[in-house]
């Protein structure tokens, strides 16, 4: 376990090299993109780094960078130069599967301006087909729960809603999250239109065609991936 | 005024006669649903109406109905044999702009699981073309609203968000409306698949479809409208 944090805290650190100063970067969430805003705020720190503004995919985040000085504002329609977050799962083509962090909705706010999207992980995150080992969240309004997830089942989905020590798991936006599963031969283009359709559903943890690169941290040092290469 | 308040009062009297003891129905929300609940609890208490159970589709009919003593359930996947709601435009084929009131994810999550849905309105709300004198209310999650707004406006949307007194109206789920005016050679059905598409959207004020019947006043009766007829 300790080495797999050092091997995310790899990833993360490199790219982080890649944010300049005076640029807007976007702020993924989780424990690996955790590991990316220490070593941004680190950099800004040592003078190594300055003039950057950030926007945060989470308030745990948001939270986070003010404590390194590094500033943060609300997100507005102006492009991010560059974003680093972290993935459950990433497909040969850099398609993802985010979320169980719980921040999907904010991330994909985020990441659907960034210019460059670069994503860190672990080797463990890297699979041939998304669904392989993580479920899919997706974000559901409470309000009628049980009958959105009759909806999602009636798409193939199997899963369950998302618990925190038992609760219903609750999103910075106020939904619950989904837990999903579906078969394997779903087309991931078409599963997401179809649940982004759902009454009821906000949003889904699939990230088609978004990343532009990949850091994959491996026991033999960080690899760099691109879509389809 | 008070002539159109009358109106809005003899169509939802009439649609509340058509709920029957020991059936489940849905409570719509705005001024003429208003109606429609107040003539429910008077016949509960008249002992012309027993053993409903109710669903409301705002937190202000809900407390309505409890003060009636009209029983309020949540939402489960069972259907609801009727739902009475008010429309803030209604075509001829019965599709409808709603949400106005502020409701709509809610009303549609409700009415898309009724076994009957009665709209009632008065006269002012018939348009032969949706969108000719309201504006279609789209529900858009808080975080990063200026990127989603400008999303709507490349699919042609023009208008605003909705303010109350000054401050950005906030929904019974936590999010924001835009207030949206379309093209009038728009095609609904794909209007409403492209809106619900967008990143950032949670639902439109689009009720495509699905009511059955609608109770329509004017200063001559209450007209009984049927799609298509």
């Amino acid at each position: 376990m300790a080495e797999l944090e050092a091997l995310k805290q790899q990833a993360a650190v490199r790219a982080a090299a890649l944010v300049q100063s005076g640029t807007r970067i976007g702020l993924g969430t989780g424990s690996t993109a955790r590991y990316a805003i220490l070593e941004l705020g680190r950099r800004l720190a040592a003078g190594e780094l300055e003039g950057v503004m950030a926007v945060a995919t989470s308030q745990a985040s948001e939270d986070l960078a003010r404590s390194l000085n590094i500033p943060v504002e609300p997100l507005t329609p102006e492009p991010l130069d560059i974003v680093i977050d972290g993935a459950d799962e990433i497909d040969p083509q850099l398609n993802l599967i985010k979320g169980l962090g719980g921040a999907l909705t904010r991330e994909k706010l985020v990441e659907v301006q960034a210019r460059r999207f670069a994503v860190i992980a672990d080797h463990t995150k890297l699979v041939s087909r998304l669904g392989e080992k993580a479920p899919l969240p997706i974000e559901v309004v409470q309000f009628g729960v049980d009958s959105t997830v009759e909806r999602l089942r009636a798409l193939g989905a199997r899963g369950e809603l998302r618990r925190d020590a038992g609760a219903l798991y609750i999103t910075d936006n106020g939904n619950y999250i989904f837990h999903a599963h579906f078969p394997e031969n779903a087309s991931l283009a078409s599963l997401e239109r179809s649940l982004k359709g759902v009454l009821g559903v906000v949003e889904t943890g699939l990230f088609l065609g978004m990343a532009t690169v990949a850091y994959v941290a491996t026991p033999e040092g960080v690899r760099e991936l691109h879509a389809g290469a």
